[in-house]
Formats: structure tokens, C-alpha cells, sequence
């Protein structure tokens, strides 16, 4: 049984997340069919780096699987997105991995990105792919104060109050915020991240760009280890896991 | 009757194109409806600076137009956002021009963009955005041979033929190709195109990219003021306008 690796780019608007639900579809059960379709009709499972959340996008997803039969990596992936054309899914790299390799527990590291566009003017293109933010933003003093979480913290302040994670402690090794015009990106790394971590620093971060909040708020909303004290999530349209570290 | 100048963005996946036509909705009605909610209900007229095909995106489309009523065009802006909320249209700009403004017979640059994604696994965030190209491209030997096409012709083997234009002379003043990872962007500028000519001239610059044309076929094709001695098409998917100069 080969284990496979594949790299997968999606546009989470249609999807209730990576996962199974019952309530939609996951874009797991999309990549599951596809690799059943190769395996003879046998159901497979796929295991990846990181279960996005409903309407979260992916351009680096790693995800790998098990299949009863050898396949030239490059035949994989172009039969894979044979079975995924009617999805805005798509496998882009895919590799033959040995059979210790896991998607999720073998990484060491998450890249995510966090589109904000900051115009009055509503979206068209990026309807769903990218937080509209009227108020003018001041990205220098957004990128300051990202800076004060750099490091290893309790980040229990950004946790969704329901995340199940043991501990709240992680390590945040990038949290830059640049502009390009209108486009404002937010580059994150860690380790792992705590459910809705991202997406809550983010939605705090606004809070600071529009002046609401300055570096210290976000000093004290931290060490109150309390979601309440944290600023607003932002929401999932902006968000894109761009890559996995292993 | 104050004259409003405006600059519009659009998706153009779900429009039959710029002009109002029978078959389905153009974005000229969408704007006009707009417009017309604000004019006491009474029809507006729209000129826009470029028609554009069906399918054909636009970054910066100019338009104008004539209203019974003064509107600050900051409120003017946000009065036809709200009315084109259910179209992927936005308006970006506005400002009072004189009377002798004409968004079409007064500009005198016309500025597009052709988007190729370069690579082999299908779109996803792209689709209808981009033209996927699987074939390696050589974007030094596109942007050397697009360099040909320069300065005045006769773009006969460039136009559709049923471009009701009555010269086929043009000036182009722009045409690079440059990459940036998978995306090739086509940047084009002149002070007016025939019809087709942009998707025409990508078309054409596909087969040096792949190899199969070199610079002088193209020097050969464009003398020959033969539509059937040009490249193939480009589809509508990658064109944007992208800006106009008055």
C-alpha cells in the first residue's frame, strides 16, 4: 500500500470546512471520492495538516492517503483532478511519501494568510475571499502591534471559547502585516494554531488599525487569558492556509 | 443636469458583456438601473469607455453620465454600491466632469490586462478569471516577439472578422509579458483596439510561448493582413480592463 502525498488548493465558499459533516459538504469527502475512484472502488481515507473551517480557503493544504495500487505521482494528480473537476478544488503537487509520513502530525509548522481589503467600494472578484474593511487602516500600527505576540504564549484570549485543545499555550514564530495598495495581507506561522486563533488575533488587529486600540490593549487583552477581552473574529472569507512545514 | 464620471469594476463571468443585448444581462443595465434610482426614476443613459465582450472583466472601466439632481459623488458612489449589490459591479470612483466629458469619445488611452495561469492542475479560485495554459511557457520569447507588434499597423490578421472598425491601422504602445511564478500577465496600452485584438494578439503569442512560432512568423502574420494567418483566440476568461486615459 503506497502512501501519497498530495498538495491541494481549494475555494472554501461552497464547503462546510475540510471535514465530514453532516450539515454540506467537506472538501475531505471530494478528495475521499477521487481517491476511491483509483482504488478499485475501495473507500480511503485522507488525514490533513489542517481541518479548515467553513468558508476558509486553502492554497497549500498537505494531505496524504493510502492506495492498493502504485501510481506514477504526476498520473495521480492529473487523474485525481479528472474525478474533482466539477469542485473548485484541485490537487497541484502530489508525491509518493514513505508510510511514516503523516499529513498531520509529521508537520512542524503552518503558514496562513489573512486577506483584508480596504476600500468602501464592495467587493466583486473577492466576494468571499477577502474581509472588506471600509474604515482606512494604519497596517504600520497593525504590524507594531502584532509584534507583541510573537513568541510562546497562553493565547486562550484568541481561542474560540469552544476550542477543544489540552492547552492553550503556542508559539507564534511570524505575524507580519503588509500593504500593497488596497490589499492587506497578514502572514502568520506557528507550530499549530488554537481553533479560530487566527482569525481572532486578526479581528483584533482591525481594532488597532482603525485606533480603537493601541499595542498595549493587546498586551492586556493577552495576559487576561479571556476570549472576552479579545476583539471580534474576523471572518473565514480571508482566510487561506498557504503551506505546511514538515 | 450635472455630468457624473465614474470608474466600475466587474466580474464579467455573469454578463453577456458591457452592452445591453438581448441574449442576457449586460453590465450597462446593471449600472443604468442603478443610475435610474437615483434620477427620480427617470432612465439614464450610460457611455461607457470600452465596450467589453461577454465574459471580459473590468478593473477600471470609465463611464459617464447625466443626472436630474446634484449628488456629492462620495454619496453618489455609495447611493449605486448599494443599489448594484446584487451584481458583482462596484463602483470605485466618481467625480463631477463638464459637460463636454465623454467617457468614450474623449479618452485617449485604453489600458488591459491578459491573466495566463501557467500550470497543469485545473483552477480554482480562477476559474473564468484566468486562461490555464498546461504548456510550459517561454515568457522572455513571448515578450521579445510581442515587442514586433509595437508602433502602427495595419492589425488586419489581429482583428475579428467581423470588426465593423473602418481602419485596421492602430498604435500600440505597450505589450510586455512578465511572470510572476505560474501567473503571466499581458499588459497592453493603446489609444484604441479592434475588436478581438487584444485575445487575438495573446492567442498568437501562445504559440511562441509553446514554442511552435518565433518572432518572425509573427512579422510574417501581421503583413499578411490575413485574419487566417493570426493564432487562435484567446478566450475572454483572462481579459481585463484595466484602466483609461483622458
Amino acid at each position: 500500500m503506497p502512501r501519497y502525498r498530495v498538495v491541494i488548493e481549494y475555494d472554501g465558499r461552497p464547503f462546510v470546512g475540510w471535514q465530514r459533516q453532516n450539515n454540506g459538504l467537506g472538501v475531505q469527502e471530494t478528495i475521499e471520492q477521487a481517491a476511491m475512484m483509483l482504488n478499485h472502488d475501495q473507500p480511503v481515507l485522507v488525514y490533513a495538516a489542517g481541518r479548515t473551517d467553513a468558508g476558509v480557503h486553502a492554497l497549500g493544504q498537505v494531505a496524504h492517503f493510502d492506495l492498493i495500487r502504485d501510481m506514477e505521482p504526476t498520473r495521480l494528480m492529473s487523474a485525481m483532478n479528472a474525478h474533482l473537476k466539477h469542485y473548485p478544488v484541485s490537487v497541484v503537487d502530489t508525491d509518493i511519501v514513505s508510510e511514516d509520513f503523516h499529513a498531520r502530525f509529521s508537520a512542524h509548522e503552518r503558514v496562513y494568510e489573512y486577506r483584508i481589503i480596504n476600500r468602501t467600494a464592495p467587493l466583486t472578484f473577492d466576494r468571499g475571499l477577502a474581509w472588506q474593511v471600509s474604515e482606512k487602516l494604519d497596517v504600520d500600527a497593525m504590524d507594531d502591534a502584532a509584534k507583541v505576540l510573537l513568541g510562546k504564549h497562553d493565547f486562550t484570549t484568541f481561542r474560540a471559547s469552544y476550542c477543544q485543545a489540552k492547552s492553550a499555550l503556542r508559539t507564534l514564530d511570524q505575524f507580519d502585516v503588509v500593504r500593497t495598495e488596497k490589499l492587506i495581507t497578514v502572514h502568520v506561522r506557528a507550530r499549530s494554531f488554537l481553533h479560530h486563533q487566527v482569525r481572532n488575533m486578526v479581528g483584533t488587529l482591525r481594532l488597532v488599525g482603525v485606533g480603537k486600540w493601541d499595542k498595549n490593549d493587546i498586551i492586556q487583552a493577552l495576559n487576561a487569558k479571556d476570549r472576552c477581552r479579545g476583539g471580534p473574529t474576523a471572518p473565514a472569507d480571508g482566510l487561506y492556509l498557504t503551506g505546511v512545514g514538515y
